[in-house]
């Protein structure tokens, strides 16, 4: 079964789409760049969400639920924000099909149903939310509030990559209002740690923080904060963003709220996002040419149990210990599956676990039995061994921690690996053509700069890392004075 | 606070909307028919689908996610759906807005970036997911497939309600396929149960299980069961429909299937769904002229601490006897909110949690830390008793299931005595203009006379209940043979 897999010496790209189609985890649809996610890339994304949500809750946020329309009068209101999005916004313009009179099989937008004012589809949320805020907020007292919405947004993209970059995506998007401009750069900050430490912690993908340039910036926003992560083909991934969006949306909403000593004030925002494109950050960063390799901590399985056997008397021996091992480890809280389909060989079966980058996975054989042994083999390693089943809960415990470590460490080496330093123009095009990977860079702090390098290289500035060492330097394209290096990258 | 509701009798349809917008369910948007579901409404609707969810997944199905966006030739396939639908879909006819040539401060659509085929944001997502599933099913062995979905749709409907009928709604489709008639009528009947089980047990919503008739079944079904809850004013509300759709969706979209013995059929398919209008349901069974009432199983905070103090040293006191009942609640799986706001008055703080329905609510006063005591208020009763704190985890983990019950009972008390056969025209108008509720009545079985009923009492068939009792009579309305009563009633 791995072996329809295109290896990622022979086709990065090829092996990726491989995975995400072969290992069941989405597919192209009917819709011109549109996915479906298929259950067991669902599955994935429904771990993400439970502890991105309850990490949400625990620092004081609540849900809600905006519409997915946008008066086109309302998406225009912030106008950075509006010129940013709408050369890629989905809009409806009819809201009635008909019988084609030419071919009563067929419908066709009833041209009496023209809508008066066009509806946006949205593509990110602050206008509409912004204009609902308007009438939450009057005073202080309102203030703040702490919204999150899970939702699917639409941007018209005309390159599509299943996860990457899909004109319909999943995300949640957090947009929190406030009495001052301090509290919201601190719940900026915050949100981009929720996102580091989830990131880190729960999908083993080690993150560089930082700002983002003015080019860069979220449209609409004051400061763009970044996660981003090194890929195991040397390009950078976006991770996850918040948004300093500083008064602009309350500007463009009038929307003020009456201080203690009675004044009134603009409103300050923030928002923050993550989406379904972080299933591609979770593949690009952990998995091999046999497959996909999910972290323990958002596998929807994390044990599978194989039986080998011969006959109906063999199974039901092989079946009674699995039983037994698994509910020892669901006391434990581990998801377990035991895959005794009659209609697989164990061959066929444990590449198809690998393919799905179950993280552990145990064979049960009749002559184990005797040994009162089982076979254990770790998908991160792809090594085995063989094991006593007294006190199998507690290894496997242990090692799921340890697989969970494993990722993260050798994809924060990878990462390491791929961070250079550079000293000059020719160096920074020959590790990014070579090397690849991060490269940190000085640069003048121009926007001129950062756009000239882009169209030589096809480089970014991926961001300014938090608490970066300041030191003098000369910036590697204009070589004028700079105090500071940056990161660059080629990116998804 | 709660003197701001305008009464039920008053104006019921008033009451239903104070509600929904003083409790902070949910308000109206710039989106025309497009509601903000507010963050209480949504804590409410998560309770819902958390227990939803997990009865789907205990039933054996999994979650996925389709396209929003439907192909109008895709979406024409299936010409019943089609048909059945046409008349309220919102249409995507362009990807592009540009600057306004005439005023650079506004958008206009582009022309240029018209869609070669137009999208139908999905009203119910058959169409694309059974194109979907053409490319899933080879064989039998590729049978069941049992996948739900929870996501928004989009009805262009003229008469809009908070929650009752919105343009864009939240809700979960099932979508199963299966190998022959007899297990996807099964699977219908069992989502069916599920539903019931749900708004009975958790909404604590007594429903009548039924079949709806030719005319009321959902469009490109062969059958629609579904489950109808009588609400306080007589009218009864569909809380859920579960669809055996036959081979319709699989001939429209060619999907079919090889049998063990090598032949091919088409594939069996169900579809099943609830909506936030079961929000609507929740409102109008149990809610009063305070404001809402919500059933302990499915309310987001199910016991609110008051303290009632002098100064910072009578707070403190009492503040420390509500800690350890909040702790000794928690311990219990108890949602607690300790309500120590400092902004607000004990008596705001009674009225505001009694509009939001918090089910119990205790009062700590520090006179009644003297004797050891507290005042205990039960939402449902509105009746308020003195109890000891020693025990009082105990006390309102019974009290809890007991207001669970008495919800129930009285809404199917209510129910029972809103039901009443008629054997007479007359008799029937007489009991829906007056009695109102459900109508058990013969009816001849042809849709002419359901249809003529309609138009003069605007009254519907609601159901003909499950293993209705078979019984020789004559129709109200044509006085031909009937061989059973089915279920009417004006109904939102």
């Amino acid at each position: 079964m791995s072996k329809e897999l295109t290896s990622r010496k022979e086709d990065y790209s090829k092996w990726y789409n491989d995975i995400v189609v072969k290992a069941d985890l989405a597919d192209h649809s009917a819709v011109r760049g549109c996915m479906v996610i298929k259950p067991y890339g669902y599955g994935i994304w429904e771990k993400m969400q439970q502890a991105l949500d309850k990490m949400f809750k625990d620092t004081g946020h609540v849900n809600a639920y905006f519409p997915l329309f946008i008066p086109k009068s309302l998406f225009e209101a912030e106008e950075k924000n509006a010129e940013g999005f709408a050369k890629e916004c989905a809009v409806v313009t009819h809201y009635r099909l008909k019988t084609d009179p030419n071919n009563k099989q067929k419908l066709i937008v009833d041209p009496e149903a023209k809508l008066e004012e066009e509806l946006v589809v949205r593509p990110t949320s602050e206008a509409i939310i912004w204009n609902t805020y308007k009438g939450w907020i009057q005073s202080y007292r309102d203030l703040p509030i702490l919204v999150n919405q899970w939702a699917n947004v639409v941007r018209w993209e005309m390159r599509t990559r299943l996860f990457l970059r899909t004109a319909e995506f999943l995300w949640q998007e957090g947009h929190t209002a406030h009495a001052t401009k301090e509290e919201a750069i601190e719940e900026t900050k915050k949100m981009l740690e929720v996102y580091a430490d989830f990131v880190e912690n729960w999908m083993a993908v080690p993150v560089v923080k930082g700002v983002k340039t003015a080019n860069e910036r979220f449209a609409g926003a004051d400061d763009t904060y970044c996660i981003e992560a090194m890929m195991q083909d040397g390009k950078a991934l976006q991770a996850g963003t918040s948004h300093f969006l500083g008064q602009n949306f309350a500007k463009a909403f009038d929307v003020k709220y009456v201080t203690k000593d009675n004044k009134q004030e603009y409103v300050w925002a923030t928002s923050w996002g993550v989406s379904t494109r972080l299933m591609g950050a979770l593949i690009m960063s952990h998995s091999d040419d046999n497959g996909l390799v999910i972290p323990p901590k958002i596998a929807p399985t994390q044990v599978v149990i194989v039986p080998i056997y011969k006959g109906d008397a063999g199974l039901e021996k092989v079946s009674k210990v699995a039983h037994e091992i698994k509910n020892k480890l669901q006391a434990k809280n581990i998801s377990v599956k035991y895959d005794d389909r009659d209609t697989q060989r164990p061959g066929f079966k444990f590449a198809e676990h690998e393919l799905k980058g179950v993280p552990v996975r145990i064979a049960i054989g009749e002559r184990d039995l005797e040994n009162g042994t089982v076979e254990l083999a770790r998908r991160d390693e792809l090594s085995k061994e063989t094991v006593s089943i007294e006190g199998i809960e507690d290894r496997i415990e242990t090692l799921l921690n340890d697989i969970q470590t494993n990722l993260f460490n050798k994809a924060k080496a990878r990462t390491e690996a791929l961070t250079t330093k550079v000293d000059s123009y020719e160096e920074f095009k020959k590790v990014l053509d070579e090397k690849t990977g991060f490269v940190s860079a000085h640069w003048d702090g121009t926007p001129e700069t950062e756009e000239k390098i882009k169209e030589e290289t096809k480089a970014t500035i991926r961001c300014i890392p938090l608490n970066n060492p300041q030191e003098a330097g000369v910036c590697i394209y204009s070589g004028k004075p700079s105090t500071q290096r940056v990161l660059f990258a080629r990116a998804y």
